[in-house]
C-alpha cells in the first residue's frame, strides 16, 4: 500500500525544482511525488515523444526559430536517447515526473544549451496530447490488423462449415436449424463494424495538437502544417484551447473497444457453453485449455473465459475515463493525466482477447454429429411447417402458427418429432395437409430453403465467406 | 413497488395465449406479465412499427406472397391505427405485451384475415430490430439539428466576443490571456466531432434487418432491397443471425451521446463557476436561473447544473446496455429488451441538455471588465516575457523560463504585476533586457501575438467563427 | 423528442413566480421548465412528503413557532391532499416544479395563511433529503421482505433436493458431483449477505436531515429529535451542510442492489443454461416461459433472461449516480435532482427480479435423471480417486494428482469412465491400488464423503436448509 | 502491444505441464500463457498465500492428515520463501502461472515430498479466495487508518476555524454565511460513514473459505475452524460452492471506495475552486502545487485535481468487476481472475487520495478576509431577514419570503447590501419592521444564531470537532 511518507532525497527535489523554474523554495512532499509522477506508466509513450520532438525541432529550424546546428544536435541527442531506452539502459527518474521531462532533462545533460531550446513554442500540454494521439493511433492500427486476422480465421472456418447444421438458438432454446458457418459469419460482420469504428476514430483523431502550446497558441512563427505532416497527421487542430483539453480520441477509442469486447465476450460465452459436456459442440485442444490443481480430468476453456471477462474490464476503463473528463473546465487539468492507464489497460485486454480468440477459432474442432442431432430436435422445423401451410395452403400466417402449435403439442404428447407424426395426425389439425409437407421437415431441407439475402442456406454462407476472404486478402502485406 | 401478485383476468390471459399460439394451457403468471411486458415503454416505437409493416406488406404483395387486396387492407388498417394512436384513442393492452403485438392484434380485429397475413416471412426479432434502428436514426437526426443550432449560437457569440479578453486557465489557475470568443469556439470544435460521430453511427446503422426473420432468413421469395429502400436504409444487412442479435447501433449511439454529454458537462461546469459571485464573468437572466424557497436573493444556474448532471446519467445508460449485452449467446435473447429504456432516457437527457445549453449561450451576458481584470492579473503574460527573452535575446527557452520565474518571484514579493516591475528589476535578473520588453506584457498585446494556426488572436477567432457560420448556414432549411 | 420551444401560459409563469418570490420579473423559458421540473418523477415521494410535513408542523407547534390551530389546519389539509393524491384526483402542475411545491401550494389554496407558515425553519433542501431517505428506507424494507421470501423458496427446494446429485461445474466443465440442494443453498448465503448490506445501509441512512434547513441550520428553536423520532429515524444528522449535500444513502443502496443483482443474474444464467435442450436439467412451466411469434414450439425462459439483464441496468443506475455526485461542491446543487430516477428504476428492476426469481424457483421441475447422468460422467470422481491415493496409500497429493491424471488419460483412451477401468489398469499406473478404490468412484459415495463444514454431503445440506428455514420463519408475520 | 506469438521454451512448457498433471501432451501456446498467467499481478498476494498455507499445514498435521515432521518442513520452507520474496531474490516464473503455483513449486524444489503434501484437502479455488480476502482485509485496515488520520486533520482545522465565516453556497451561489470549520466538519461526517461501510464490509468478508476445496468440500477430516481462527477469520464459510464463487467482498469493498472517492472528489473540487484567483479562499504551499513548463508563475493544485480524477477511476474499477461477475454460473470461472487488478488499482488510488488530501488539509492556509467578504455579500442574510419577519412580526413564512424578495430587489437596484437599506426602505415594503431588524443582518449574528442541532454556530462546530477529536484519539496507538 502506498501512502506512507517517503523522504525525497535533496537531489531529487533539486532536480524537480530545476524543471519547474526558480520560484519554488521548498521541494514537493513525497506524497505529492507519489500522486503526481506519471513516469511509472507514461514511459510507454517514449517513441511517440521522441518522434514528436524531432518533428518539432526540424520545424523550429526550418522557421528560423532555432539554428540548424541546434536542430541537428537535438535530433541526434533524441535518437541516442531512443537507443538507450530501447536497450533498457535509460534511467528513468520519478523526480522528473513524466516521460517528457525525463527525455528533455537527459537531452540537456547530453547536448547542453541546444537541449534547452527544444521546448520553445510548445508546452507539455500540446506535447502530451500529441504523444498520446500518436500512441492511440498506433494501437488502433495494431488492433485493426488483429481484428482482420480474426475475421480471416472466422471466414475460413465458416467456409469449411458452410453446410454443417447446428441448432440456431434464440433464448438458448432451439429455434431453427442454421449452419455453423453462418453462425461464425455473424461475428465477421460484427468485427467489420468494429474495424469501421476504429477507422472512424482514427480519422477523427488524426489532427495534430502540436503548436497549440499551453492553451493559447504562440507568438513564434511556427509551421503547424509541417509538424502535422511529419507525424502523419492530416492537419493541425483548429482551436488551441480545444486541442489541449480534448480527450475525445481516447474516449471514442475506448467506446469502440468496449463494443468490440462485447462481441468477443458473446463468442467467448458461446465457446464456454459449446465446450460443456452436455453441449459438446466443439472441443478445444490442450493448447487452449488448462487443467486443474485438484481435478486432473478438467479441460477448462480458460482463454474463452478470460476473453469474456475482459469485456467487463474494458467497460470499466471507458467508464473511468468518461467520469474523469465529466465536468472539467477548460483547458488542461491534471485530472487528464488519469487518461493513460485506462487506455493502456484496455488496449492490452483487447489485444490479448483478439489474439486468444484468433487462436481458439483456428484451434477448435467441431462435433458435427452432435450439432446436427440438436439441430434436428426440439421441433426446430416447426416454422418450416407453418410456412408450408402459408405457401401451399394459403393459410394466413397467424392461423398457420396456431395449427403448427397444435401439431407440436400433438408430437410432444406422443414423444416424437414433427417429421414422425403421421399424415393423419397432420390432417386432424388441418385437413388440407398433404404428404408433401414432409419434404420441409428435415434439417437439410430447412437450411437449404433459407435463401433470402443474408439467410443461412449453405450457398449464401459460402458466398459470404468467399467475398470476405477476398476483401481481407491473405493479410501478409498488411491488410 | 412492483412485485405483488396480481390476478390476470381470464380475458387478458386468453389474449396473450391467442398471440403465442395454441400450445400454452395455462396463462402466464401476473409477475411474468409484469416483468415481460414492454408496451409501457416500447409504444414509443409506434410510428416506426407502422412504417416497417407498411413497407413489409407492400413487398409481400410485390413478390406475390400476399395479394394486392390484402396489402391494401393492411396499409389502410395500419394508417387508421396510426391515426388512433396519434389521437390518443388507441387502447394499449399489457396482455399483448409489446407494441408489435398491440398493433397486429388491432389490425386483425379491424381487417380480419388479411391482418393475419402481415407477419408472413418476418419475426418479432427482425421487426423490433428494424423499428428500433429507425427510431435511433430519427433521434440522431433530431440531435444533430440541435447540435448544429448550438454550434451556431456559440459561433455567433464567439464572433461577438472575438476580441474580449478572458483569463485562459489551466488547472483553474490563470495561465495566459485568451479571448472569450476563442473559448466558445473550442466547444464548436467539440460539437463538430460529436456530429461526426453521430453521422458515422447513422451510416453504420443504416442497414435493414427486415427479412432476417427469426434468425435464419426465410424460404419465402422476399425482396429485402425493396423494404430497405422503402424505409430509407442503404441496404439490407448481410447476415440474418447478426441482424437480429446486434445492438451495436444503440451502443455506438450511446457512446456518441456520452462523449457529447462530457463536452456539455464541461461547458455547464464553466457556466456554474463563471456565475459564482467571485468569478462574476457572466450573468444568466431570470429565464435560466431559479430562486430559492428560503433564500429570496438566489439566482441559481439550475439549467447548467442539470446539463452537468445529465452527463452522468447518459454514461449510466451506456454502461447499462454494455453490461446487458456482454456475454449474450446468439441470436436474440430477451435480455435485449432492456435496450430501449436506456436509449430513450439518454435521448431525452441529450435533447434537453442541448436545448438548455443553446438557450443559455444565447441568453448569457458577459462581464467584460471582470474578465479583462483577471486576464491581466496573476502574471498571465509571463510566457510572453519568456518568449521575448528567447526571441530577442536568443536565450534558450529553459533558461528564459528560469529567468521569468525569478522575475515573477520578484513581482510577487513587491506585490505588483510583471508590467509594474522597473527596468532595473528586470535587468537585475537578466542584464540584456531592454524597455522593449514592456510591449509584450499587456493583455491585448499578448492576445494579438498568438497568431499561430488555432491561436487565440482575435483575427483567428473571427475567421474561425465566420467559417463555421458559413458552413452551418442559417439552419432554417434544416442545417 | 423533447426540446421544442413550448409557450408557458402566463398563469403557469405567475404560479412559478409566486413560489420563487417577488424578484423575478420574467417567467422561466419553456425549456427551463422542461429541464427543471421534477414533478414527473418525484411525485412518487408524495406519501413521504406529507409524512415529513406533518411531523414538521407538529414540532413547530410543540416548540411554539406556530400555533396549535395552525398545526391542526396544516395536518388536516395535508391529510386531505393525501386522500386526493391516493384517489387520483390531485392535479399536478409542472409549473410548480416538484412534489413539495405542488403540495404546499395546494395546502395554501385550501387552508390559507396557516399553509404559508408550514415552511418556517426548513428548506426544500432538507425536505427533499428527508423525503428521499424515507422512500429509500421503505424500498429497503420491501426488498428485504422479497429477498427473505426468495431465500425461503430456495431453502425449501434445497431441502427437497438435498440428496439429488448434479454435476458441480467449474469453468462450466464437470468438476465433482454436488447436490442440487447444495447448489441452491449457495444462493441462500448470497442473499443473506445482500440482506445484511441492505440492513447496514438502512441503519446508516436512518438519521433525519429535517431541520438542517437550506444548509446552515436555523435560528428558530426547533426540536430535531422530535421530528426524527416521529419519522422513525434514530437521530438527527450531525452537520447541516452534510445533511443537505449527502446522497450516500442512495449510492450505498444502489451498490447493495448492484451486488444482489449480480447474484440474481448468475442464477438466471444458470436457469437459462439448465433449460437448454442439451442440458435439460430443469423445466419451467408455461407460467414462466413464453412462446414465439414465428416458432410455435419455443418455451423461452424470458423471465430468467430479464432478471439477468436487469443486473446490467442496475449497474448503470449506480454508475449514473456516482458520476452525477462526483466532484460536486457543497452544499446542495441541482445536479442532485438526478438522484431519483436511477433509484426508482433500480428499485423497480430489483423488485421485479426478486419476484420473478421467487416464482421460478417455486415453479421449476427437476430432471433428476439427467443431472445424475452428467454428475457421474466426465471423470467427475477423479478427485476422489486422488484423495484415496493420499488417504490410503499415503501418496503425496501432487503425486496422486499425476497418477490420477494418467488414469483419466487411460480411461479416456478406452472410452470408459474411471469406475470402468480394471484393477489391472489401475495398478499399471500405481501398483499399490486395491479393489477398495472402487468404493469411492460412484457419485453417491463421492457426495456422501464430502462432510467437511460447508461440504456437499446431503446431511450437511439438509441441516443447512433446516437452519435457514428456522431462521427465516414462515414469513407470514413479516420476517 | 501484446498478442504477438512468442515461443515458449520447452522447459517452460514442461514446468507448466508438471503442475497441471500428466494428461497434457502438448504445451499451452504462448498466447495462452500471455492471457492466462496472473503472476504479473497476483504476486502481490504472496504474504497472504504463505500465511494461508502455513495455517493449512498446521491444521493438516493437527488432524493427522500429514505428519508433524512434514508440517514443520512445510512451515520452514514457506518462511524461507517469504524471506526470499521480501528480499527480492525469488524468481517468479510465468510458466507457473500464478503466485500459488510459484510458491508451491519452489517449496517442492526445496523440501521435496513434504511440499507435495501441502495441497491435500484444498484447491486453488479456496486458496485464492482465502488469499484475496486476507489482502482486502489488510487494505481495509490500512485505508481505515488513513481515513481516521484525515478526519483528525479535518477536525483540527475545523476547531481552529470554528468561527471563521465563509459563504455557504448552494448551486455555487452565495446562500447563507457558514463557518469554514462547519464546512470541514461535513467531510468528517462523510468519512465516518465511509469508515462504517469499510467496517461492515470487513465484518462480512471475515469468513474463511479455506477447506471448501474445489467446490464441494472434502472427504478429509479437516478442521476449518482451526484454519479460520489462525488466519483471524470469525468463522468458516457455510457453503463450499458459494465460498469459491463469491467475490462479494471485493465488490462491496470497491463500492465503499467508490462512495468515499466521491466524497474526496467533492473536497478536491472545492480546493481547486478555492485556489482559483477569483476565489482565493485558500492557498496551498509549494509542497502541494506544481509549476508549469511554460508559465513560470503557475501554482497548480495538481494533487487536488488528481484526487478528483481518481474518483472516476475507482468507479471504473467497480464497474469493471460488477460486469465481470454478472451472469457467471457457479462455481469458479476463470473470469474471476480479473478481480484483482481493479481491486489493486482502486486501492492504490484510494490510498494516494487519502494521503494527498490529508497533506493538503494540514497544509492549506486560509484567507479569512476574503472568505468573510464573500460571506457578507450577495444578500447572504436575506433568510435572517425573512426569519425575523416570521419571528417578530408573526408574518407567515411564505409572505416573509416575498417581502424579503422585494427588499433584495430594492437593495440590488440601489447597488447596496441589505444592511445598507434605510429603515424607510424597509418599512416601504413592510410597515411593521423596526430598527431591531439590523441586528440580524450581519454575518456574525447570522452565524451565531444558527444554534439548531447540526447548525453552523461556532459553539456547535467547536463541540462537534472536540467530540470527534476525542473519539479519534491521537492515532498514535492505531485508532
Amino acid at each position: 500500500m502506498p501512502g506512507n511518507a517517503k523522504t525525497l532525497t535533496d537531489q531529487d527535489a533539486q532536480k524537480a525544482n530545476a524543471q519547474w523554474g526558480g520560484r519554488f523554495a521548498g521541494g514537493p512532499a513525497a506524497i505529492m511525488q507519489d500522486i503526481n509522477a506519471s513516469i511509472g506508466f507514461d514511459k510507454a509513450l517514449w517513441r511517440q515523444d521522441i518522434a514528436g520532438s524531432k518533428a518539432h525541432a526540424a520545424m523550429l529550424a526550418k522557421t528560423g526559430i532555432i539554428s540548424d546546428a541546434d536542430a541537428r544536435a537535438i535530433t541526434e541527442g533524441l535518437e541516442q536517447i531512443g537507443r538507450e531506452i530501447a536497450a533498457g539502459t535509460f534511467e528513468f527518474s520519478t523526480a522528473l515526473e513524466d516521460i517528457h521531462m525525463n527525455i528533455e532533462a537527459r537531452l540537456s545533460d547530453r547536448i547542453g544549451e541546444a537541449g534547452k531550446r527544444l521546448h520553445t513554442a510548445r508546452s507539455r500540454n500540446d506535447q502530451v496530447a500529441t504523444d498520446f494521439r500518436l500512441w492511440v493511433r498506433d494501437a488502433i492500427d495494431g488492433l485493426d490488423r488483429q481484428a482482420a486476422s480474426l475475421m480471416r480465421a472466422l471466414a475460413r472456418r465458416a467456409a469449411e462449415h458452410a453446410a454443417t447444421p447446428m441448432p440456431g438458438f434464440t433464448h438458448l432454446q432451439t429455434a431453427q436449424p442454421v449452419t455453423f458457418g453462418h453462425h461464425l459469419m455473424a461475428y465477421v460482420e460484427m468485427l467489420a463494424r468494429d474495424r469501421g469504428r476504429l477507422a472512424d476514430a482514427r480519422r477523427r483523431l488524426n489532427e495534430s495538437p502540436l503548436g497549440s502550446a499551453a492553451l493559447a497558441g504562440t507568438s513564434f512563427p511556427i509551421d503547424r502544417d509541417m509538424t502535422a505532416h511529419a507525424l502523419g497527421f492530416d492537419r493541425p487542430t483548429a482551436n488551441s484551447l480545444d486541442a489541449v483539453s480534448d480527450r475525445d480520441f481516447a474516449l471514442e477509442y475506448l467506446s469502440a473497444l468496449s463494443i468490440m469486447a462485447v462481441h468477443l465476450s458473446r463468442l467467448a460465452e458461446e465457446i464456454v457453453i459449446w465446450c460443456s459436456a452436455p453441449f459438446s459442440f466443439i472441443r478445444l485442444s490442450d493448447a487452449f485449455t488448462t487443467g486443474s490443481s485438484i481435478m486432473p480430468q478438467k479441460r477448462n476453456p480458460d482463454a474463452a473465459e478470460l476473453v469474456r471477462a475482459k469485456g467487463g474490464r474494458i467497460t470499466g476503463a471507458l467508464v473511468g475515463l468518461l467520469t474523469v473528463m465529466k465536468g472539467l473546465p477548460l483547458a488542461y487539468a491534471k485530472d487528464m493525466q488519469e487518461d493513460k492507464e485506462p487506455v493502456f489497460a484496455a488496449t492490452d485486454a483487447a489485444a490479448l482477447s483478439l489474439a486468444a480468440m484468433d487462436g481458439m477459432i483456428r484451434d477448435l474442432s467441431v462435433n458435427a454429429e452432435q450439432m446436427r442431432a440438436y439441430a434436428g430436435s426440439g421441433f426446430s422445423t416447426a416454422t418450416d411447417l407453418a410456412d408450408w401451410l402459408v405457401r401451399v395452403l394459403k393459410v394466413p400466417f397467424r392461423t398457420a402458427h396456431h395449427v403448427t402449435g397444435r401439431l407440436v403439442g400433438r408430437a410432444e404428447a406422443k414423444g416424437v418429432g414433427l417429421a414422425d407424426l403421421t399424415l393423419e395426425d397432420m390432417q386432424a389439425e388441418e385437413p388440407g395437409i398433404t404428404a408433401d409437407i414432409f419434404t420441409v421437415l428435415d434439417v437439410d431441407s430447412s437450411i437449404a430453403s433459407r435463401t433470402s439475402h443474408g439467410g443461412t442456406a449453405a450457398k449464401n454462407v459460402r458466398a459470404q465467406a468467399a467475398r470476405w476472404l477476398d476483401t481481407l486478402g491473405t493479410g501478409e502485406s498488411g491488410t
